[in-house]
């Protein structure tokens, strides 16, 4: 069965495809549609975001297709960067910038105000204009400097306390089991594997 | 959202579109599209023949289709004419025909032993080769003679002992509510309903 992800971020893109992998799933990435074109990020929620690109693409690919949008929500920041997590600190995306800026505004605050949230919704979308979403979140603290080389975006500043460690520290094993990314796709996946059941008995 | 009705029959046309009215489906009839084609139903089960039906004219259509398979199964001719029943009585398919050749097979046999089901096997199939299959069954008792004029297929001779009355007796509504399309629509129903979910709150 196949499954066009609608990201151009490659850090998703090996992600999902690493928790797709167990389900049979042959997943496409933007690269082998070549007039696809951008699809600008303007809704005022995650879900919004996801479901536009997941509709559009879609729509120009006549394929199933998932969208993710997801981002980092600092409770001291009143949520912020939000759904802005990817252009936190400038039009242009660029992970190290948004990461020092996020420690320079969380510079004064005691490690137990840094508290944190990963959310993730993710839409698939189904040619005739059906949609559906699944959210998941991943609670964390922001840590006081960035540690590790796995991940991307704020991975290297957030900080899971069980494990001890950041998400870039975590193998990506875990991580792909406990972050908001897994739990979204595992509410995507339920209605993914029930679009494949056809063995049933007779 | 759009969904194409992956068959010609204009009995179950109407019926399944009567029983999807309530969900807000835009149902689009085989009609709609020129160059579908006869899709030969050549499988060896109610499942095969419904899958290749709504795959094929997925891929033809490129929008989401359900197609059903469905039959007659009387106990006494060993589950007879099951997914020959459109064509029991030869090529050319004929209720009528079909309807007199199951009353003469079962001419000499009395009615506790006229046990029958209707069968219907529904397939979903979406763009990129992901489908679907939910099954519904619906017990009742082959008559001695035809009655009523509703329903199509061997409805006059399908009869409710519960009802009182045959298929063809019965009111659509109620006949929308028990039968073996009824039952296999709502497995079908679930996963569509899934698919409409983005109203979810953030």
């Amino acid at each position: 069965m196949k499954l066009v992800l609608a990201t151009n971020n490659k850090g998703k893109v090996r992600e999902m495809s690493e928790i797709l992998a167990p389900y049979e799933i042959e997943v496409i990435s933007m690269d082998a549609f070549e007039h696809i074109g951008e699809i600008e990020e303007d809704g005022d929620t995650f879900r919004e975001n996801a479901v536009k690109k997941a509709s559009i693409t879609c729509e120009r690919t006549g394929l199933m297709s998932l969208a993710d949008d997801s981002g980092l929500e600092v409770d001291h920041l009143g949520g912020a960067p939000g759904i802005h997590s990817a252009r936190f600190a400038g039009e242009e995306k660029n992970d190290e910038a948004n990461n020092t800026k996020l420690l320079q505004l969380l510079a004064e605050v005691p490690a137990e105000r840094r508290t944190a949230r990963f959310r993730c919704v993710v839409a698939v979308a189904v040619p005739g204009g059906w949609v559906y979403t699944a959210e998941g979140t991943c609670e964390g603290v922001i840590a006081g400097e960035p540690r590790g080389d796995g991940g991307f975006g704020y991975d290297p500043l957030f900080y899971l306390p069980e494990y001890g460690k950041t998400f870039a520290e975590l193998d990506p094993g875990t991580k792909n089991k406990i972050s908001h990314r897994a739990h979204a796709l595992a509410g995507a996946l339920d209605i993914l594997s029930e679009l494949k059941k056809v063995e049933g008995k007779e």
